[in-house]
């Protein structure tokens, strides 16, 4: 897992199958995940409908549900979606976007899960603290502080007890399959990442979408740490080109493009973290 | 007013603060205005879900509801939260973009205003003309063409009829308390502004949205000042890197990001606006 | 036809006139198209609501609906829109986003076809086939395998049968008014641009939208030719100055500013086909 050469392969295949992957998600980030994926190498459908459902998830090689702009119509969707998935083995992402801020979303996002379809779910850290009933952490959609020592605990409790690989994601990112966790993070830090990576709307979205590109080429775990070190990385390099957010929203879909395995692994390191003691 | 001093601590407010702006917004803007406000450095949620609105409001800083993509459910929504914010005490901005080009638009804009709760409304000329019963006058949710002799008594009008405060947009921005009249312009035009700023979609959105920013750390007159006057000045330093429709939106995120007080003053002023009579 | 010194004046002409441009569109490209209709010259509005529809269609100069997000609100109102087009005598383009791909889509598109109001009707090969009952060739909204010898072929057919004209985009696209089959190609290959072309989400659906544009000032068979012929130079042009998807999306709109008949014509060339028997 560390050294990280399995990601070359893993960005190879994305871009030699083109997976075709249906995104149930919300009005902001329609546009920029598409966008993302098809930047990537994937295949993207946006499609809401119930209608579509029948047709669209047996031929999908992933789906991705996202929860950040809600209404009846789109929850019964994503639940339907997740119960389709299941009976074709496809598998799915979901990103419980303001889980913790308000009631309907945390409640949305805890039925997806306990659905038992679900095959990674990423989120920040209030995001995550409300999937175990932890609130108020949440403001609005944005990442609460950073508890970074208890973020580990936190990835870990969440997939051991939904039984999926569960990712967090803030300056060190986690990701669990409820027995291990392992940090994702910059080998070195960059001020001009820092100064422009909350000033542009959809960018944990745009990490969930391409873990739902790996996930149609990779198994779980492996394809939620693909997907978060790729952002990483191409977030590294965007910002290093233009730390301002309209110019650095541009360069992330050129470099979702160029970005190779062997970017990525010269700036991120996976590491296995030792939890000495259940710290969620 | 008129120096503008009073700019620079405004934005850095907004920015220390972060304030948690609730909008409930038109389909074609909902990523750019998030986009805008986020580069501005506040906090936008985007959520239209009537359940979110008892967890949302009270939390939020300031509301902005935006008419631009209407159904019976959005203009529910909208209602809702006005009344809500009424209840908490917040300010709210509304953007009646069409009002006039449909008889919907201007019923829904009008039931907004009526409701009593809208501390700024924000428009073009059609769509203000339209407050006061001065239809046709816009063509698609365009600006009509621009009678700048009139607008000023126009948003004297909206102002006092309503008891809120009006901003106008076009080549002069006007904006009242229903007393008073302020003038908000460039200290000199630009040729590549006004070949560019009719050239992207959702620029008065941003203006609208920036305002439920500035809304969020100081009272209505001078918020809705300082968002006009600060995108008027971003708007500008953009064109004059990019007179591009595409090149230019990019920048104007970059520019939202850059600003300081200095760079608006040293581009903008604010003036009184004498009215021998009533115009409107 | 060919020698498409014509189109020089219908830009001139849409430049002048700002032709109002009514969209009913899908979630994700709301806000390219109305920034692609922007950028061209054009005057969108976006609007999906059946009550605005009254006071939209007919002032309106054109109508495009593009059926890429569905559900039973907007078919309806698509329906509905395509309806007053007729007594108003407006032209509509349709784009049939995903045809092919789900049976809702297919039938949607159908439908909207035999209303009899459609003047254009603009797809990939896996969306057109599907309307002539050739399924299974498209994967998710992407176009199929681009049978480049079928696709003249199958134009005609779509044209011929729904008395209407009908484009087909692809590698060379073909454009038919059910007798005549006119191909519109670049005079030379760019790999740049064959590099970026797949790349960004909603391409198809600009065409779709600028061909609206030009429906407002020109005769159907033209308009279609003129909007794959615009939007061809300008994608070119855009992937020459850069060949990545954040800032070729980004070209696109400048050069949509910029582009003019000439440069149109010294890149892209319009042919008649002879087809020797019925191929699709």
């Amino acid at each position: 897992m560390h050294n990280m050469t399995w990601i070359d392969d893993t960005l190879r295949m994305v871009r030699k199958k083109r997976p075709l992957v249906h995104n149930i998600t919300n009005f902001v980030v329609m546009n920029t995940t598409a966008n993302a994926l098809l930047a990537l190498g994937a295949s993207p459908i946006m499609s809401h409908s119930v209608e579509d459902l029948e047709d669209l998830v047996p031929v999908a090689d992933a789906v991705v549900v996202n929860i950040g702009t809600l209404d009846e119509y789109f929850t019964y969707s994503m639940l339907k979606a997740v119960q389709l998935a299941k009976v074709y083995k496809k598998p799915v992402v979901l990103d419980p976007v303001g889980a913790g801020a308000t009631r309907l979303r945390t409640r949305a996002a805890l039925m997806l899960l306990n659905s038992g379809g679900i095959s990674v779910v990423r989120g920040n850290f209030g995001e995550m603290s409300a999937l175990v009933g932890e609130y108020g952490r949440t403001k609005g959609v944005e990442a609460a502080a950073y508890e970074s020592v208890k973020a580990a605990g936190l990835v870990l409790e969440v997939a051991s007890r939904y039984s999926t690989i569960a990712g967090v994601t803030g300056p060190v990112d986690y990701v669990s399959d409820g027995r291990r966790v392992f940090s994702v993070e910059l080998k070195k830090s960059s001020q001009k990442l820092e100064q422009v990576i909350g000033r542009v709307t959809g960018l944990g979205c745009i990490v969930s979408a391409i873990i739902g590109a790996f996930l149609a080429v990779e198994e779980p775990l492996k394809a939620c740490i693909a997907g978060i070190a790729t952002f990483k990385a191409v977030s590294l390099y965007a910002a290093e080109e233009s730390p301002y957010p309209g110019s650095f929203h541009v360069k992330l879909y050129d470099w979702l493009y160029k970005i190779d395995g062997e970017s990525i692994r010269s700036v991120v390191k996976v590491s296995s973290v030792e939890l000495s003691q259940r710290e969620a």
